[in-house]
């Protein structure tokens, strides 16, 4: 989609089997919303954690804002699950030890670590939206963008970054080799969490459409994470 | 208001004077707008602080919940203040002292005291809107009841604290003490606020109508605590 020229969509009808449309009632998107719901729940006490090193009120305000923004769509995906006669609890439970994960390998030990997490984060989840959503029946695809677009909180993180590793070869060297570590991780664990859920599978390949689809859909998102590191001058 | 007999407003007006209306443009509410701005951050990171006490993932996201729902409140102050020109870091940095010094006397050691703060806490902000909201210009009692209104949030801290008190005498004495302890700190930074911010006290004075009906206030603070304390079984 946008820019991403041979790897777009187009390329993929002609190189594999076609994107498809998810079933409203594919057993996937229950799955979808209970890992998505994980996500927020952790990302909201990460965020907080990491709050602890920052350096002013306004930058502490500023991460509550976006883990307060977390809870909010937490609560969206909450509604959405009730609304298919599921509770929140049981649906993401499953989904606790591979999102832990993630948090327990990339604990930040620095606030621009923190500022770079956030960011890679916020924008890495708008990315799988991005992927996923042209196949979601309309209803499941709101619900998704509601949670997953990028909120333009962690935009306050691109001025801080850029403006320190302009002036600090170091601390720039330090945070490429962190971003990379941020990405490899969450493809570490989003594969793993593939691998355990067929229905995730399924639903991820239907809008791929096919393994090949699927390869593509990292690669994209590869090329959108150094985008993003170009743009905090991480490159 | 209510049911508070011969506290009420009524009686208030034969032996005292009458409460006012507070003006438009009066500088106290500016500031307690600031008092509630600081008190809404406070209170997330607190409340995000002590889930880490929380026995199960779904005590985590009701603290969360009700984390996100502070900082929500924060938001709307921030905007009540941008549309009166004012910014909403310098405006609440006053305020960071004795809201802190309340959180830090007050640290809950086990997760009862956790939940026992968050619903005292809880009803105290509630009863000081309902103390001076009948005397705010209709546009800041709006905002004021927005963020200062009983979320709800807190009543499933109810039968948890119920049940454990109804069953453990020791417990159940230790946690009227730690109320106890809870209304006199938040009394006496309470004071100690409208001791350092003139504004404060005559917006406070105003909606009173005079010093004895800012006793009065307190009295009824008082009563409604017991009140509160009595619904969790510490009576």
């Amino acid at each position: 989609m946008e820019s991403t020229g041979v790897t777009g969509h187009a390329q993929q009808v002609d190189g594999g089997s076609a994107p498809g449309v998810v079933a409203a009632d594919h057993p996937g998107i229950v799955s979808l919303f209970g890992v998505l719901a994980y996500g927020e729940i952790s990302a909201f006490y990460r965020l907080v954690e990491d709050a602890a090193m920052a350096p002013t009120l306004r930058d502490r305000i500023a991460m509550a804002s976006m883990a307060a923004a977390e809870m909010n769509h937490f609560e969206v995906l909450e509604a959405a699950l009730r609304d298919r006669g599921r509770d929140v609890l049981s649906v993401t439970e499953p989904f606790a030890a591979a999102l832990d994960a993630y948090h327990a390998s990339t604990l930040p030990s620095t606030w621009m670590e923190v500022l770079v997490k956030t960011y890679v984060a916020d924008g890495l989840a708008a990315d799988f939206y991005r992927e996923i959503a042209h196949s979601l029946p309309a209803e499941v695809a709101a619900t998704v963008r509601e949670v997953l677009a990028e909120t333009g909180h962690s935009e306050f993180v691109v001025s801080e970054v850029a403006a320190r590793v302009a002036e600090d070869a170091a601390a720039k060297d330090r945070l490429m080799l962190w971003g990379r570590r941020l990405l490899g991780e969450a493809i570490t664990q989003a594969q793993f969490v593939l691998a355990q859920r067929e229905e995730l599978t399924e639903l991820v390949m239907t809008a791929s459409g096919d393994f090949t689809g699927i390869v593509a859909l990292f690669d994209r998102m590869q090329v959108r994470h150094s985008e993003r590191m170009a743009t905090l001058g991480l490159v």
